[in-house]
């Protein structure tokens, strides 16, 4: 890469696991794809995170993320915002919601603070979690000061949020990582 | 670039203003140059915000950053977090306060709702501040819905913040743009 440039790489498996233009037809399918990322992730040493960009309607794949925080050095490098961004880059554009088309998130976790204000500015329509944030605080995780209405900040500006869509299944991703001693990274590092 | 990757280019421009390593001493040489970085983006079609990660004790200059969101198709790639990750994959670390490090991110208007939750996780311990958000959206861009008491969530978690260094030169940039006809960009599309 240049010297005078940001970089983040997707490991070479995210995409063998789920090419873009695949077809996920249903929340639960969409969501399926979020957890194996997160999970096979953390089998690449990596943050027990993924995600997934789609068309709404069609289930159609963008892109994929996976957390690449250590990976990349870079603590933007969560894996909402490396979905969301490789799928601007890929599509051309800044605006997800360009001319109309009507994208989603999907991801492993409810967003952290960083992940939550990055959403606005995407151009995405929907929002769909599977763990909830206090299941990645409970596994050791900062989810910063987050507002209570989170959900609610997000609806307001026609982002619809979804939660809960197989809960458990992502929350043992998080908690599987933390009980084999994966980095609990925290740089922030002042009073919690 | 790998087509599996994101990618943000600084301008070349950028580091031939103000080399990394170069010093500056105090708040306003640091302002200074946030300001100059944001209004020569203007001039090559970019928006009018700039950024620097210096040390804090030294003034000497880590990276800078310009806002790319349309030369990169990114809504992430605010000056702030261009700054701040270009810093870190400078430094080889998603940490800049890794091993006691004091860094700051002096940036020409006060973050938006993104970039004020990417803050948090970067490892800075200041944040000096030109414009405010107010003369953001007086020239119509959208800040987002940030916590009104957000400069007191960052000093809770060990970050310094210090408002309105060289305001009215760092508002007067933004102003500018927004006269000369610039893209007031905003792909949230939603009721605002």
């Amino acid at each position: 890469m240049p010297d005078s440039a940001v970089h983040i790489d997707l490991p070479g498996w995210a995409e063998e696991l789920a090419a873009p233009g695949a077809v996920f037809p249903d929340a639960e399918a969409r969501m399926r794809l979020a957890i194996l990322l997160a999970h096979t992730n953390t089998a690449h040493g990596g943050g027990p995170f993924g995600a997934a960009v789609l068309e709404r309607a069609s289930g159609r794949l963008i892109a994929v993320g996976v957390n690449r925080v250590l990976a990349a050095n870079a603590s933007i490098a969560h894996a909402e915002v490396v979905a969301l961004t490789r799928a601007q880059q890929r599509l051309g554009t800044f605006d997800l919601g360009e001319g109309g088309r009507e994208c989603e998130l999907v991801t492993s976790a409810e967003p952290c603070v960083q992940c939550f204000g990055a959403l606005f500015w995407a151009g995405i329509r929907g929002l769909v979690c599977g763990a909830r944030s206090a299941d990645a605080e409970a596994a050791g995780f900062d989810e910063g000061p987050k507002p209570a209405a989170w959900a609610d900040l997000l609806s307001a500006r026609g982002i619809e949020v979804t939660r809960d869509v197989l809960r458990a299944e992502a929350a043992q991703v998080i908690a599987d990582y933390a009980a084999s001693g994966g980095p609990i990274y925290n740089p922030g590092g002042g009073p919690a």
